[in-house]
Order: structure tokens, then sequence, then C-alpha cells
């Protein structure tokens, strides 16, 4: 059988383009969304990805502001720039952008991101509110996945959705969102028994686990829809995901690829997230409450 | 075949020990554990339950206060009295009580207790922290699953854990601790489809669903371990779990009682988290680091 390729890049695209008419929108009413990108490494790679996050985010008439700390930054001062930046009216958005240097706890610094301005969920209280549907941003990562199922007319209500990996990037936030939409949810990773037991009956099966070709035909049933959230490089440069592209094609119902998948809509939504963050930060302003 | 009753009565007991052990360690280094109650509501079965608590904590060396703050306490006053106890540093463990006057945001409220003081696990902070692998106390309902699994040597990594309910309070927090102990989960509820599709082939299946009778012998395998989180009072006052025991008892392998099964487990990790949490703010001085 044919399986259908379920591409991002009119998502995305189409994700960017409200996110542009919202912050025209703001603009507007005198306010310039602004999206603060912390970082603080030499990687070349992570460079290179918020500079076109910086680019997509002007193009989408929004604010980028690139707070470079250098490769040496401690602790504390990634902790005093992240409580600046959760202070600072101006900015909306925050994104603290690992890798951190070595001997950093991002998981200490994460909980200085304010709730109201962690557009890419990464504050642990963030994902407690997922948890018991308070207002908050899930991962960029993660709601990517939702929106594609989406914009694809593909339900999940009263549908079992396999997630691989249980990261609190992609996995446990996925889960979540998953379960708000009356999903019945499995969670398997690399400790828990063969895939295959949970997969082959399963009609929507995400792999978020970082593994090249962990899943394969074999581990599917020709229902399924399969969502690959994998970003994995290979020696000669290239992009793959955790599915093992050939085996699946010819198999399953339908395949995000990658690249041109997922990973196409995240920026697009961290930007929405951004100019949503901006609207209610303004709301917040009117109603005279602060954050 | 005969299914074993899984009591939770002895466990309580060992737990309640453990805690009065820690109980008399602190008061060794002068520190007498303390739980604070905060109550608002005039309803019988309530104050009835946490006079069962505070006897408990009394008989384990813990003292325990209750806030009776009156069936009309405001959001306000609920909100500041929690603050205030977060900041006493001669409390260690806090429970806002349910229910709460009409009109009172529940959901506002539990993100003024203090997480370090969190013992039942109740502010989404706490669920975040779990979800990230951080300290913080799990719901002692979602732990009393655990520690009974544990304590009858019932293994759960590499098995398919199948949680019906996706509460807060049971099966979110349940399904992040079965994660951390490498099980593959299955989230189930009431709109998820038929049940049996998932606890047919389940190794162990909770159910916390609040729902009498909603699991019944047809939908377990000979193998599986059944646990009944359920409490609900019939019409003649009596107490029952999700589970229908007569037809379950005699196919699955094990089953926990309702009442004295994990309802048992509960009180006994409120004071244990208390000790907990006194143990840990004890070196938190210690270190000069407050909270």
């Amino acid at each position: 059988m044919s399986t259908v390729l379920l591409s991002g890049k009119k998502l995305a695209r189409l994700i960017q383009q409200k996110a542009h008419d919202e912050a025209r929108d703001l603009e507007t009413d005198g306010l310039r969304p602004m999206l603060a990108v912390v970082v603080a490494t030499d990687d070349g790679s992570t460079h290179w990805y918020v500079r076109s996050i910086e680019r997509a985010a002007e193009s989408a008439g929004i604010s980028c502001r690139i707070v470079d700390l250098g490769h040496d930054a401690t602790e504390q001062v990634l902790a005093s720039v992240l409580k600046d930046l959760g202070a600072d009216p101006s900015v909306n958005g925050i994104i603290l952008q690992t890798p951190l240097p070595p001997g950093v706890r991002t998981d200490e610094l994460v909980g200085h991101i304010s709730p109201e301005k962690d557009i890419d969920g990464a504050n642990p209280l963030s994902l407690g509110r997922l948890a018991v549907g308070q207002p908050s941003f899930a991962p960029a990562t993660a709601r990517a996945v939702i929106e594609i199922l989406d914009h694809f007319d593909i339900p999940v209500a009263g549908r079992n959705v396999v997630v691989i990996g249980r990261s609190a990037v992609v996995g446990k936030p996925l889960s979540l969102l998953l379960l708000e939409r009356d999903a019945a949810i499995t969670v398997c990773h690399s400790r828990s028994g063969p895939l295959e037991k949970y997969t082959k009956t399963a009609d929507i099966v995400v792999v978020a686990a970082g593994r090249t070709g962990l899943l394969n035909g074999g581990h599917v049933s020709s229902d399924a829809v399969v969502i690959d959230v994998g970003t994995n490089v290979l020696p000669d440069g290239s992009l793959v995901g955790d599915v093992d592209e050939a085996s699946v094609r010819g198999v399953a119902a339908a395949l995000t690829p990658v690249p041109g998948g997922v990973g196409s809509v995240t920026t697009s939504l961290l930007l929405l997230h951004t100019t949503e963050a901006a609207r209610e930060q303004s709301r917040a302003l009117v109603r005279g409450t602060s954050g």
C-alpha cells in the first residue's frame, strides 16, 4: 500500500502567517512582541539554529533579542539574566537554549523562566500546569505533533496513541496533551520491553526517542499513522528521524518525513506562542494584574 | 483460581512506624514535626477524616494543627493562611482539605502551598517537578499504589501497567511514578473506548476512576494484579472501590480490597511525607538556604 507523507511545511507556513497576523494586531495596539533567546555556547549548529529562529521571528514581525552570554557563563549569571528578562515588560517570550556550559544545572535554571513567558514549556511549573489543565505553554515540539494531527484531520479521541519516549520535552507533555483530547495513551521507552507489543495495535505511533531506525515496518499496522519526532544527525551531516522510513513506507497509512515534518512546525509555534504570551501579558496589564 | 488479597494494613503500620521513628529522630535534634491541615467546610465526614489524620499524627509523634476557617472562608483568606503557613518555620507539612466553599478556586489556591511543604502533592509545581525528576512529593494516594506494589514484591519495570483514570491526584502522578520505574504505562479513561482492549493484556491494572463496579472479571487476565484506588460511598454508608470485587475474585491473580487496601496506606504516607519534609527543611536550614 502507499503511505501518505504528512509534510509539515504548509502547516508551518500557516502557523507562521497566524503569528504574523497576531503580531500585526498587537502592533496596532502599540505592542511589538519580543522573543528573547539566551545562549551560552560556542557550538556552531546551535548558533545557526538560533539565527534561524531570529530570521523567522523578524519575518513574522516579532523582535528577537539574542542574549549571548558566552561559553563560560556561570549558573548565577544565567539565573540572573533569566530573572531580569522575566521582569522586563518589553520581553514576552523567553527561550533558554541548550547546550549550556558544563556544570551548569539546566534543571535549576529553567525554574527561573517566568511561566508567563515560558513559550517552550521548559519550566517544570509549565508542565505541572499543563497536567492540571491550567493555562501554560507546552513545549513547541509536543504541540507541533498535535497541530500536525489536527491539520490532517486525524482524530485522537477514543483512539490508542503510543508514544515512544518519556522525556520532559516531548513524551510527557505530549501524553498530557493527548489525554486532554481524550486519547488512550501508552508510553513506552528503552526499558519497557519489545515495542511491537504496543505499536502493532496502535492507531497512532509517535516516536520521540532519539534513536535512528528505532521504529520499522514490522512494528506497525497498515492503519497506523506514524509521527516521527526524531532529529538525528548522521556522520555525513544528513538529518534523519527515529523511523526507518524505507521500511515503514509501504506499510503504515501515513508518516511524517524527517526533515520536513514535525521539526518544520516547531519554530513557527515558538513564534505563535510568543504572540500568545504578548497578548495575554497585555490583557493582564489592562486588568491591572501583572503576570 | 484463587485471587490473593493484597491488604494494605500491615504496610500502613510499617510506614506509620517509620514515620514514628523519623519523628523521634527529629525530636532528638530538637525538632518536633508539624502537619497543618486547612479546613473550610461543615461537612461531617471531612471533619471525621481530618480528625483521623490528627489522631494518626499524634500517635506517630507528629504535631497536627487543624486550621478551621469555617464554611464561608473566602479565597483571599485561604490564600493568605496558606502563605503564612508556608513562611512559618514551625510548620513542615501542609494539606489543603477539600471540599472548599463554593466559588473558591481550588486550582488557584494549591499554587500557594509551599512546594517544600506540599506533602500531598497538590501544587502543580510538585507535579511538574515529579515529571522532570526533581525532588517533590507525589500525592499520597499515588505513592500508596507504588508502596503496595513494592511491599508485595510486584515488579513493574518492563511490564505494562494500565491506569484507569487521568486525574491530577492519582492517574497522572501515578503514571509518572511508574514511568520512573521503567513500566510501560497506558492511561485510559471514560472517553477512551472499551476498557478490555487495554486491560485484558495488562500485567497490572490500577483503577482510579471513582465509578463503582467499573472493572469486572471479564476485563482482566488471570495473571493480572488489580489495584483498586476507588473509594465510593454507597447509599447504605458502606465503602466500595471501583472494582466489582465479586467477579474479579477468582479471575485475577491479586487484588487490593476496599476498604483495607490503598486507602489504609495513604494516611500513613502523609505522616511519612511530613517527617521527610521536616528533615529536608532542617537540612536546608543547616545549609543556610531556606526552602
